[in-house]
């Protein structure tokens, strides 16, 4: 039999990164990283001098493009397999992130006279410059009654299409107006690569409120947020949704010659990058929960019927996996809470002691706040750094970090950091098992699940539930490649259904974190404390977190 | 005529410090600082092994006798003048500093037996190791109806004498019954120095409840708490209360001899080292609040009716300046706060800076702090890392973070503590301008005021007022070595009146920070917010930061 191969790309906040997976067995051939030249650009536009508003997130698409220039070839390379061999290529792509391009699908950053303009730019995932719209969306949603249906899930985010694209609208119209298409950064690449002009209904649906049944919403919604705004999905969002699973396109010959691949290989429609975690990381049941810890975590289960509130997505069939709504929602800052940490609160001293001891400072402070008691220190913190999107859905809350005294050290905070992640993972499992969702045990996924055994047994004890952690380093990028085999097909050499591909090429460690019943009557202690804190600062009193935003 | 001096010695957290004075003008001729051997014991006793509790603060009282022995030697050493004209030697001391001595004024941690125990040490100022005895004394002066009365305030502290002193009896009887009397630490070296019983009204007044007219509180109060503490007051805290600016004694032979001075020289009372700094600084007037900015700070200002409410201290007449109450409180962290977030929050690469710039971490962190907009981090703290004296009188309450986010920067955390401790201090002072206190300028005075323009400038701009700075550094120094002039008396070369004394040994500075109205409206709306934040976290809501130290 001939041995077949799949890609997958993943496309992170930070980097691209890439696999070649042979389908029989899912072993991973070679790997390749690529950092994106620009990074992310949250202070100044690429010239350096053009300052960009609080919370404002950019990127530069062209990088996106040096990721498949640099990681194609290498994984060829690395692997020694033919590019004739390889079946499909799939991709997943931080959403949302979105840009406007022309009729060509060029992102108009890199055209003529559009350089100085930071709405032509990739607004991240993680953008904040959006709050004020999408208050306003909420606003609409309550004024009509339409925050209950599943559709938006109560309270929407700024980090969602329809905000981000309002925001462009209202702050560059001229510029609105010239771009052809405002198209999420993943469905820019495969239409890179096929020319296809579908888009995935991934994206389209946990991000721009698209379902199978009615569509996107309609004029009229869109219209009574701004006048010029009517026409956004016919206008700007166009082109058939493409249900994951299936093939979006064939690979370009221009593509398929500067890859070295064959011209037609399969490329499977991008996925969430959080989602592509799933298969990757060997999930297939019911009673599985997803938790990918990145710099921000995704949480996802498998769920009978639809359920979206408080910030939990769930209102898309067939969007993760044929047959099942997806539970989905997450911390918007988990490594890149701890990155803010150690960039900017560790003294000297602390990074002396790691350099002489050969060890990272991550692995410092985990070796020092490991040696605490839960709720020792009388810290506890609000992990709200970067927003709260369960249950309170609200990008302009803001961390907050109580109990302070002047015996306080930093491993100490570390710790509280951990934990106050830990307490935002519970809050949201609990709205599953609210939903009906029965969570047995949770599979972890992402580079923290790897590096930080501490985070991980914290996590288990927090949770109450076994915590294991997906066998590839890559989950997300071995997703992709699963998906690139069920795009690719059983004929083909990849697979036809969900369940044999995830079976055959994905797995699970061996390994368990427990959780350890003597610390659970404290950690129920402190987690009361953090909701009840939680429901002060973000709830009942929270004009006064947001007020500070607004001296 | 004769030239005639006295020596005044500021007895801190960390250093005793002396300066010897000219009385006819005030120059400071020399001075001189001695560290604490021991410094503040708050991990461990001096054996490094046995560990105290979360909250406690010790000293060694040995370290108290190596200032004089250090000091006073290289006092008249440095400005070549002779023992004999030295007329007067005054102290002040951190209070609520106490210890339990033996009948030799042997203090009982220096004797056979008891290293090991806790409660013989000198339990410094910031020891917090009372708050459930003086939780139980404020449920007893609710009780009985008592809390409003001046001579509590409201609600009384864990750093009072009583708490401190129930604490010995109830953790260590034996040692309380061994102990002869228990006494303020200022005391303890006023008695070593000359032999006097007698002890300081400034200490009696503000930290033990003892006033002119009733004495100490009585038996019954005191039994009410424990039946062995019923006889505290006659036991434990015998001797006559001495007026300030009296004279308490003269130098023994044998301390004469030891530091090079006559025998019979004029000691006077110790007083309150933040008192002390009323006269250094120059302040006479009822329309001066004092400010000293310390490890923690102290407001003061005279008044002409008693007044003690919420944390505010203003019971006791004569005992700061005669004719006077002195209305007192402050924030039990100043310059801890910031030596705590230097020691733990400071990233490698700003002490590398501060090198290469050859400058200070503080200076550093002003200088990018300065660049900042008031409001424009989205930051407010809640300055209570060492508890909150006004208006919320717990010693438990924690410090609090608000607002941070992935772009907050450690200056901006700076700038956030600095303006909270202003807003701490202007929530005191309207307490001080509604019991009837007019107050038109602040004169400063203790390090930061000499050293952090930005904070003293961002002091004048939240408080509304011009800042002033006293024009000695020794502020506090030369207030002992002005009430060290009146217990020599004017006969000796010293004064007879605290108006004269003042008036020729004190001075303010000519360079003024005036408050920038540009700043008042975003500062009124910050402080609206840090009020309300309080009012939540430290009262309405308080049971949650104490419940964070219960787990």
């Amino acid at each position: 039999m001939r041995e077949t191969y799949t890609i997958g790309l993943d496309y992170g906040t930070l980097s691209g990164r890439g696999v070649l997976v042979r389908c029989r067995d899912g072993a991973v051939l070679a790997d390749a990283v690529k950092e994106y030249t620009h990074g992310v650009m949250d202070r100044t536009l690429p010239d350096g001098k053009t300052a960009l508003p609080p919370g404002w997130c950019l990127e530069y698409p062209a990088d996106y493009l040096e990721v498949l220039d640099f990681v194609v070839p290498a994984l060829l390379r690395d692997s020694g397999v033919a590019g004739k061999d390889i079946v499909g290529i799939g991709i997943d792509f931080t959403s949302c992130t979105m840009l406007p391009v022309d009729a060509d699908n060029v992102p108009l950053c890199q055209k003529a006279g559009y350089g100085g303009r930071r709405n032509a730019y990739a607004k991240l995932w993680k953008h904040h410059g959006a709050q004020v719209q999408a208050d306003r969306i909420n606003e609409l949603l309550l004024r009509t009654g339409q925050a209950a249906s599943p559709r938006f899930g109560g309270k929407i985010s700024p980090e969602l299409m329809a905000p981000k694209a309002l925001e462009t609208l209202e702050e560059d119209p001229e510029l609105y107006r010239k771009a052809d298409e405002i198209l999420e950064a993943g469905d820019w690449v495969t239409r890179e690569l096929t020319g296809s002009r579908e888009r995935s209904c991934s994206m389209a649906g946990y991000k721009a409120w698209w379902n199978e049944r009615d569509g996107y919403p309609d004029r009229e919604f869109y219209g009574a947020l701004h006048p010029g705004f009517a026409d956004f999905a016919r206008d700007k969002m166009p082109g058939k949704i493409c249900p994951i699973g299936r093939r979006i396109g064939g690979l370009s010959e221009s593509w398929a010659d500067r890859l070295g691949l064959e011209p037609g290989t399969a490329v499977a429609p991008a996925v969430i990058d959080s989602h592509a975690g799933f298969p990757g990381s060997g999930i297939c049941g019911e009673d599985q929960m997803m938790l990918v810890l990145g710099t921000s975590s995704v949480m996802a289960a498998l769920s009978r019927r639809p359920y979206s509130e408080m910030g939990v997505c769930g209102g898309v069939k067939d969007a993760l996996v044929p047959g099942y709504y997806a539970l989905e929602s997450g911390l918007a800052a988990v490594g890149d809470l701890f990155g803010w940490f150690t960039e900017n609160m560790i003294p000297a001293r602390y990074e002396e002691q790691a350099r002489r001891e050969g060890i990272g400072i991550h692995a410092l402070l985990s070796a020092k706040a490991a040696e605490l008691e839960p709720g020792g220190s009388g810290l506890v913190a609000l992990d709200w750094w970067n927003g709260n999107k369960t249950p309170f859905v609200n990008g302009d809350l803001s961390g907050v970090l109580l109990g302070l005294t002047l015996r306080t050290r930093p491993e100490e905070i570390y710790r509280a950091l951990i934990e106050a992640t830990a307490f935002g993972t519970k809050r949201i499992m609990e709205l599953y098992e609210k939903a009906g969702v029965s969570v047995r045990e949770i599979v972890a996924s992402g580079g923290i699940s790897m590096k930080n055994p501490l985070l991980m047994q914290i996590y288990a004890d927090v949770l109450g539930k076994p915590l294991k952690v997906a066998a590839s380093s890559q989950a997300a990028a071995l997703g992709s490649a699963i998906y690139a085999a069920l795009a690719a097909g059983g004929e083909e050499g990849g697979y036809d259904s969900y369940e044999d591909a995830v079976r055959h090429m994905s797995r699970v460690r061996e390994e368990v974190y427990m959780p350890r019943v003597e610390y659970a009557e404290k950690y129920k202690k402190l987690y009361a404390l953090y909701c009840k804190f939680g429901k002060i600062l973000g709830e009942s009193h929270k004009e006064l977190l947001l007020g500070l935003k607004t001296i």
